[in-house]
């Protein structure tokens, strides 16, 4: 067996939104996918840990904005490595509340659908959600980000909680002047030869020089939780 | 409502196979992803009309081989446009027989997995079948195709039991000396300016000039099954 294999396995990336009374709730997904055409369903893979499951299962209802290619890191931190148990996800992210309550993001995001619950799979760690679609709109002309471009290009990670994540090998030590910092929340690995341009980090710039005011670029840790790659996590 | 929403989910290129008693099936698909990573199981959605289908309802066993960009548009017709109720679609086809009975097709393929259904959930005109991942293997070091890549590059087109099928508005008229054709049995269209180059077909070759032996890249189909574009299929 070679787990390997699912590297292979081709996704978007996806913010699934959902509510409860006149809580709101996000995450970041990527297993997204259309089932049937007539009508049109859509099921997603949730992690029963999540606050967006209790959400989607209270609710019976959620939404799906897909993100463009351009969609900074940052954005998907904020959905994506925080819980929204401790905190409010949805606080400066531009949304729009649907016909039925379920928000909806839309900053950096081609277009919405949402879709109400009609049938559930247990799966263990995650429930299958099949939503049938009740709305939908595209309100931008972009690139959908690929799974594969947000690992391959934005160099983000993966949390513990999604259905593709794979332990990560131990990091192998690194010596030189332009060292690697990994970040000891999301395991973001800053990369002087790369820097953080969203940020106005240019190339070239060793992590010791980047202001004390820069945060991870996925989930929002300070300069401090950062630890240099040759350290064992 | 907008459906044109559902054009920027992202997918893969799929094989996924099965077995009954001695006989194999096996057919195109991109909605397969992987739920849960521990254990590691993964899901597809097949439509009820499809043999492999009945397949998998047999048998509890599917595998699902990765597609590689470089495949060929005539193995994926074989496979996605023709049903295996009326011929052998492995006729021809490298493939191996795996330790449960299962068939996966290794041919311009990235390698393949092979699970045993733990779940099934009824969707309508599909099955999401959940399965847990028995066997695995990496076979080539190739970038996966797309769907989107499919569409875009390939040219390729959706058969109608697929789960994102939509139904092609009517064509419009074309006029010129390189005038489009278009394959009666599967859709595809032939556009000069781009030729078929995996079938030695140029670019800039018009229609009436390509030999009588050439078939649609798509399903196998004659050339004297295909229309002009002008038509209204």
């Amino acid at each position: 067996m070679d787990p390997n294999i699912l590297h292979n396995l081709s996704y978007g990336m996806y913010i699934v939104s959902s509510f409860k009374g006149s809580s709101l709730n996000g995450q970041i997904a990527n297993t997204v996918f259309q089932i049937t055409s007539q009508p049109v369903t859509i099921g997603i893979s949730i992690n029963k840990q999540n606050l967006t499951h209790e959400f989607i299962t209270a609710s019976r209802r959620f939404s799906i904005s897909i993100l463009a290619e351009d969609a900074p890191l940052i954005l998907i931190g904020r959905l994506g490595f925080k819980t929204g148990r401790t905190e409010d996800k949805f606080k400066n992210v531009k949304y729009s509340i649907l016909g039925s309550g379920c928000p909806a993001v839309l900053e950096n995001c081609i277009g919405y659908l949402e879709a109400e619950v009609v049938g559930t799979l247990d799966c263990g760690s995650h429930t299958v959600f099949l939503g049938q679609m009740q709305e939908s709109k595209v309100i931008a002309l972009a690139k959908p980000m690929t799974y594969d471009y947000y690992h391959q290009v934005k160099r983000g990670t993966t949390p513990a909680t999604a259905p593709t994540y794979i332990k990560e090998e131990a990091s192998k030590k690194q010596a030189g002047p332009l060292k690697k910092y990994r970040c000891s929340v999301c395991n973001y690995v800053y990369d002087p030869v790369i820097g953080d341009p969203d940020a106005g980090v240019t190339a070239g710039t060793p992590f010791e020089q980047i202001p004390d005011t820069w945060v991870c670029p996925v989930c929002g840790a300070g300069k401090k939780d950062f630890v240099s790659e040759g350290l064992r996590l």
